[in-house]
């Protein structure tokens, strides 16, 4: 065997792997790297698992992923890299592994990308009014004058508050270049020569809550964020204004939102909700105003394979001594995803 | 009075003026232009039209304007520029202008912004199936799992198929830029040069409609075109792709669209139809894999003042003694909207 190959072994929940990897990913890894097992482990503890552990030189993790806690890395002498096929590690890198000095790299930028994306499109439908209009439309069944119910439709002059210049948010920033709409931004951890940087205005919350026509949420689930877009932001919102939630529900006062929407005052697009699945009494599934997805604006289908593919990239530069694109250090934790 | 200052007099229908300009663009033209009349020509016959073209260097006009024929060129002896403010000059400019030597600028090019930015949020949509499994969550109000309705969905790898290099398509085109999508075109008149300038690989029809996962329709109205999606091509659409029609519905053979959509082979999405409003017992509102907008892609609210702002800019170049940014030549008239 070459020296300088590396042993890459897998680890995730069941299914996940043949929804993340194309057969032509498993089957061929760069040079320099060779899969264990194409099997993943879904726990670490059967004779299984601490034969493959004992060898392994980089692990590629993704959802579900078992704890990799320090009964798990005494059983994996070799492992420098945990590499991960999706967003957040928090749920299965235990602090032990940054203790030993594990590398560890997220996947979460590339799935930042389908998030923007999703968050872009509904900000063009949103100004213009479309998916309203649309509605009424195939209500009505006859001719309907769109600037007549909303004269001030339209994707030129309108302004777009990005909450949390995250890793999606600054790629929402990014993506909305092209358009000639203003963007401002409100976060606590965005200096001036970043906002500068990004083209962007940055401004306090309350006065973004206030003055744009589409409010878009991107900040991360964190103890300090709960209830971070209360109801005295909620109760600034301009009339006719739209507010978009792909972050999570839990940073949302939801009643206080559903209120406002009632009254008919606002527009929403929630691809998050707390809880998860809505009651089915819920008033948000009933109100014209808003557009529900369940938690579809992240990876989903062939965009699974760019986590993947992403993983696998991280794999091949450590195999030829590069450094990752996408480190994850423990002290990010605190205010990240 | 400064023997440089053009006059500039306004022709459009009734109602039309007070949408596409600000007070502001009324109120203060660039230095070098003066206003005849804040109030637009509805007709070019009555003595006060007469006495406005009699003074008249520059026309601005706008929708429903009335025929600029050789009775209004007679009684306009300084009349050069016909600036406007719309899209398509084909119903307003008569023969005589061209003959006389007018020049004339279309604001087409502003009007491509709002339909590209359209058909580029309604492609990301349609990838990722939003609309569709936003509709299932609505109507079911309990847990759905998107990509076990639709395994293939996500922008990432997928083929859209634009028909028509046109000033839409090409906007569609370089808006699409910034997503992992492949980006195919058919267009007769698109040479090899163009294509590659453009970045993207130019095929046949045929193979277009064979290949996508979205076709988008951005060819003019012309003789030639009509019908020009026939019945054999939409035979030849992949199941589960969309096709989306923000150009003319006689481009189209709804009738062979309509019978795919209610086999559930297809999705559509539908700005334009035949007839623009549809008969309220149409197919096209009730089946599930249609979004119809009633012809609203196009510049409508704020954005008809981007129409304006181009009339006016091109009004300062012509004082300014520089060319059109946005001529027309009666020879475009052939194959162009
Ligand atoms: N809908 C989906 O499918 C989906 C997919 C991925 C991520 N998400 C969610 O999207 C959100 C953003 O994810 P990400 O990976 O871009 O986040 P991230 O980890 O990049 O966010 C960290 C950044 O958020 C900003 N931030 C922190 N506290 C803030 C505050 N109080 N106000 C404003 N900004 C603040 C800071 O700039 C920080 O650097 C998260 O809530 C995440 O859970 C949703
Ligand atoms: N939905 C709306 O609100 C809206 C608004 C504006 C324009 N439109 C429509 O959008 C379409 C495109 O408008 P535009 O201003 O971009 O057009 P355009 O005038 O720029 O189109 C001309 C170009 O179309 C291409 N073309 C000509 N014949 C073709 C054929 N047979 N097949 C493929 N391509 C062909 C050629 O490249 C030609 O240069 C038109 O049908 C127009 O009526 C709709």
């Amino acid at each position: 065997m070459n020296p300088q190959t590396l042993n890459v072994a897998l680890a995730m929940g069941p299914g996940v792997a043949s929804r993340i990897f194309s057969a032509r990913h498993l089957e061929s890894l760069p040079p320099g790297l060779r899969l264990l097992d194409s099997e993943p482990m879904e726990e670490f503890a059967s004779p299984r698992s601490l034969g493959l552990l004992a060898e392994t030189d980089i692990l590629i993790t993704g959802w579900n992923c078992a704890t990799v806690n320090t009964a798990v890395l005494d059983s994996a002498p070799r492992l420098r890299h945990i590499l991960h096929a999706g967003g957040t590690v928090k749920n299965h890198v235990d602090s032990a592994c940054w203790t030993r000095g594990i590398q560890v790299s997220t996947a979460a930028d590339a799935n930042a990308i389908p998030v923007a994306e999703y968050t872009l499109a509904m900000i063009l439908l949103a100004n213009k009014r479309v998916l309203q209009v649309a509605r009424t439309l195939h209500r009505t069944q006859a001719a309907v004058e769109p600037d007549g119910l909303f004269p001030d439709m339209g994707n030129y002059g309108k302004r777009v508050g990005i909450i949390g210049a995250s890793k999606i948010g600054r790629h929402v920033i990014r993506l909305l270049k092209p358009f000639e709409l203003e963007v401002v931004v409100a976060d606590p951890f965005l200096t001036e020569a970043d906002a500068q940087a990004l083209g962007v205005a940055s401004i306090e919350l309350e006065e973004l809550m206030e003055t744009s026509d589409v409010v878009s949420l991107h900040a991360p689930s964190l103890p300090s964020t709960l209830n971070l877009v209360n109801a005295g932001l909620i109760a600034r919102l301009r009339n006719g204004s739209t507010f978009i939630n792909t972050a999570r529900g839990e940073l949302v006062d939801q009643d206080a939102l559903l209120a406002r929407l009632e009254r008919g005052e606002l527009f929403a697009v929630l691809d998050v909700t707390t809880p998860w699945v809505l009651p089915a009494d819920s008033g948000y599934y009933t109100n014209p105003n808003v557009l529900l997805t369940p938690h579809l604006a992240g990876s989903l289908g062939t965009e699974l394979k760019r986590l993947a593919a992403t993983a696998v990239a991280e794999a091949q530069r450590v195999s030829q001594g590069e450094p990752l694109r996408f480190p994850v250090q423990a002290a990010d934790l605190a205010f990240t995803a």
